[in-house]
């Protein structure tokens, strides 16, 4: 190894020290709220001493440069340690962490970005090495910078394939800038965890995960400091670092005792403070300044990225609006570099593809492991570092809900794009049909969820997403569809276009790609009967253009269809509903897959489970004669 | 190891003719349908030959006996080998084959339970393993039988985290009637795997995750027939085999070769099928009849379980739904020795631990890893062996949403409660707070989504989900709520409550459990000032009582005001909206929690985000006076 020079023994005493003073600073704030994880604080805190003032190297006063090293707390239950390293560090007075889980305090009951010095939320466990592979990443390929980034795990949450789905990622793309330490306290919740201290089983795994590893008592402050160096040593290979270490660690009674996951200590506190003291050499000021970063990282621009050209298409052209999707990244990918994309080998069916073709070094093959797709993209986009585009099967988004659930709290921007929606697939069959991927993205609080009815709305999707505040979801399907947009149209996020009118509309139609098509050949047929339909294209499924579908509804009779290639619940049927349900005149009649469907041709699905032309021109009929 | 006797030579030729029959089969059934996946079927052919006609036992007549051996195809794409396996063992005739994907057939893109062969649907990669591990649990611990359970795995599927949640969960379990087999072909869908054929990186992941490991040439249905042997000798572990296969594999020009995945043939059958033919020595009928199982296993009952004993509670006490899930869990446990809970390690908050005491050898722990928890139970109900209840924190839930998608697909009755709904949590944060989870559920086709509101109705919502056809979702809540109904109150799935009403009611106001709590001090609030409203308690929000709700508002002027602990997309607004949007008379107001909430106390927050007693109330006044 290299040039190791072990710490002054005064240096490894003040950290022996704060660690201590991180115990009490954690059993005091957990009392303050009368809840909260003093135990797991207890098992960490030698790490954080080391980690924070020995070897991060990171600007106090400015705890999101981009030139500092990062760390995620994926065990995010231990937030009042976390809490307690910034105050040791300075950021803030330690009397702040009184306010533990107070309604007027940001130091919530798990970390969020509304802490300064918080990257990603955490609190779903198993999330955080995903999301710092993905920092480490944008560390190495993208930035190209020096600063490192570690993630501590909980020894229960490594029990979450999302660990392993990061652990594959990081050893595949050689990330030795990145640093995971397990915190191998033996307890978990409920019960002691699988593996207990048999740190050989955990040190098997993470090495045939292609990690170099260091088995370390955790509260040994000289091994973690030497472990954490010789970490900077090894190339090609992110380390891991496996801490035994004891739940309560410290805290006399409770210490390695079951039943104390998650509580205050209550009256037990007192007693446990002045034991910690006991071990606190230098109770004053411990004097360590966390090292500053050796380099400046520059800030990098990512905003106002517009298509390097417009959309380019004839009106009715045939065009999949997957296709477009991955024609618009590139486009995008010309105007600004720090758009990256990334896919679970299914770039040739998302058409990302094309964007791999165009910049390989900005693509990012996260093969079949969707949770670990989302985190790392979550990852890449913190300190705003890029702008990710994420893409896969729109149903198999759903393998990564926890992860996109998170990064809403995350307050993170990046964007999904889910191909292959709904029954329109066709002979694949249900496994792969999205129906239920709108109600996913929907629930998600300040996600703009588009779903373009052809390529030129598609592409303005991708351009509106890629400046959006918040997270996107681009619903994109299989089929071909017709351009019913001429290049120079302009889509707003929350403006539906009316694509079909006449002066003596009785219905009004709503409908998205392949069920817009739908509703032109059903206009089609019903105007050769005399009957005259209103079609909206509304865009953005949320936020949905109220304004623009009430109005029409009203000149066409208080009278709404909506037809949508998904399940009737959280869909078009649904926030159309929802957005007229303070209006006492207007009626909504839904059309949607009721039913778990088969495999078969597209247009036989789309007539079988009731959302095809002749459905809806069946449902218009119905509608106007009652 | 034991007394093995290798194959004699007829038979082994039988077998390899029988592999490449199967090739045949699925090059001939993807033409026929144009579409389908031939090569990842030409990789599997001998390990299915020798599974199919040499080592598992069960029969061909009764495939969904409960004393035949199970075989999870984890890599549902390789569907048309699976089906010629079937065809070829006698169970339909291979012409049928032809109908591959056809909408009149039921041999799907991937496999579905509409096949009377097929115990769970595939095609969301790495899902098969933790379905199969619950049928070997269910083997060994509950029927105490001799049937054992293979399970093939693509090798581009083993990046995804639930295969690993599944290796490390029967390991732990000592599922040694388990055998996993990777299809290590080397190519994904769009490029190689990152492992390629690395068997030895796959042999160290797997035995560090306590697997018994054989690594065998794929096509050598000597070796195979061996490991398959030998498998079956060892005690307490589960086995992997490791076949190194090409894709494409006997299909010349093909074989190993990019670009192939996932395409049929098309010109290129024609000479691939003359190549395959010239290795089969006996183009006739096999003649291999599968072994039959050795011992019967029982039929069991799961049909009309029953409380123990009725709900017991006073009138206004106050208990947690959460609580009152428990206690008629084991009420249900003392009824019938089927039903069984699983917990992801919260069983101390989701109150599962109440079963663990009364019935320790009918818990099963899965530690903190939710798509396996979620797919074990899966595995655990299928052919109705077991009424498994799984529990964790209803936003964990959503870790496994690709496992629920397709549970739904695979005709489970698994039941999920999920506990710690909303932001009525309180300090924990948002992390740990379900808001999108009734959203999750009722997207789901054939789930019934329970939000009981006090402890008696809770516990007759688990006794009604245990008897329901399809999956249930039982949302309960942290706080302790009163006791509103009496011990002998009837429940029926999708029939509300009208909990309060007078002949003069101004308005409906529909919530649940925390929030129908508000909306009775609402109204106790607003009978001060002589205004009088309705509150319902819809007991399903899913099927929701439309017919009730309907009456309701048209007796309380047409005005609804729905009030949830939820986001406001897809839960209990959404659902009245959608259940009255074809009545002109009524309008709904929606109360719901429309941002990313903080930690705080639980009184706190329901005022903060809009849905206490206090919004309510304003809430009614506006709607009256506009």
């Amino acid at each position: 190894m290299s040039n190791y020079h072990c710490p002054d023994a005064k240096t490894l005493q003040t950290l022996k020290d704060i660690a201590n003073k991180l115990r009490i600073h954690s059993i005091e704030a957990t009392n303050a709220s009368n809840s909260g994880h003093p135990t797991s604080c207890a098992s960490a805190a030698e790490v954080m001493s080391v980690l924070f003032f020995h070897t991060m190297r990171y600007s106090v006063t400015e705890p999101r440069s981009p030139s500092n090293d990062r760390f995620v707390l994926s065990k995010g239950h231990a937030a009042p340690v976390l809490y307690a390293a910034w105050a040791e560090a300075g950021l803030f007075p330690a009397s702040d962490l009184l306010n533990l889980r107070k309604l007027s305090s940001d130091l919530e009951g798990h970390p969020t970005p509304r802490l300064n010095f918080v990257d990603v939320a955490t609190g779903s466990l198993g999330q955080g090495l995903s999301c710092a592979a993905g920092m480490a990443y944008t560390g190495k390929y993208f930035d190209k910078a020096g600063y490192r980034v570690y993630c501590m795990i909980g020894d229960g949450e490594s029990a979450e394939g999302s660990i392993w789905e990061a652990m594959a990622f990081a050893s595949t793309y050689k990330l030795d800038n990145l640093v995971a330490i397990f915190d191998v306290n033996r307890l978990g919740q409920s019960e002691a965890t699988s593996l207990g201290h048999y740190l050989d089983v955990y040190k098997a795994r993470t090495e045939a995960f292609g990690w170099n590893t260091y088995v370390v008592e955790g509260d040994d402050v000289e091994a973690l400091c030497k472990a954490f160096h010789d970490a900077e040593q090894v190339k090609n290979k992110p380390t891991c670092i496996l801490a035994k270490t004891f739940k309560g660690r410290g805290i006399v009674g409770i210490e390695d005792q079951d039943n104390w996951h998650g509580k205050a200590l209550g009256d037990k506190a007192a007693p446990a403070i002045a034991e910690l003291k006991k071990n606190i050499a230098n109770p004053g000021a411990h004097g360590l300044v966390p090292k500053s970063p050796e380099k400046k990282v520059p800030a990098v621009n990512v905003s106002n990225i517009k298509l390097s050209e417009p959309p380019k298409y004839d009106k009715g052209q045939q065009v999949a609006t997957r296709l477009a999707y991955g024609t618009a990244l590139v486009k995008l990918g010309k105007s600004n570099e720090r758009v990256i994309a990334l896919d679970g080998d299914v770039k040739n069916s998302t058409f990302a593809i094309k964007f791999k073709e165009a910049f390989p070094d900005r693509f990012v093959e996260c093969y079949i492991a969707e949770q670990n797709l989302a985190g790392v993209a979550i990852g890449c986009e913190t300190r705003r570092r890029t702008v990710p585009f994420v893409s896969t099967f729109a149903c198999f988004l759903s393998r990564a809900y926890d992860q996109i659930r998170m990064a809403a709290i995350s307050q993170s921007n990046v964007n999904f794009c889910g191909s292959h929606a709904g029954v329109s697939i066709g002979e694949d069959g249900p496994s792969q049909m999205a129906l239920e991927d709108l109600s996913m993205f929907r629930s998600i609080p300040n996600c703009t969820v588009f779903y373009p009815s052809d390529a030129v709305s598609c592409e303005r999707a991708v351009e509106l997403a890629a400046n959006a505040s918040g997270m996107c979801f681009i619903r994109t399907s299989r089929p071909n569809v017709p351009i019913i947009y001429g290049s120079e149209e302009n889509f707003k996020i929350g403006q539906a276009k009316i694509v079909r009118s006449s002066n003596d509309d009785k219905v009004t139609v709503i409908g998205a790609c392949v069920t817009l098509v739908e509703a032109q050949k059903a206009a089609d047929e019903l105007a050769k009967t005399g009957i005259n339909i209103r079609i909206i294209d509304p865009f953005t499924i949320k936020p949905i253009d109220a304004e623009t579908i009430i109005n029409s509804a009203r000149q066409t009779g208080g009278r709404i269809i909506t037809v949508e290639d998904h399940y009737p619940e959280g869909g078009i049927g649904e926030a159309v509903s929802a957005a007229v349900s303070e209006c006492r005149d207007i009626t909504v009649k839904r059309l949607a897959v009721r039913e778990i469907p088969r495999s078969g041709k597209p247009a036989e699905l789309l007539e079988k489970y009731g959302i095809s032309a002749s459905c809806i021109v069946k449902a218009v009929n119905q509608i106007i004669s009652s």
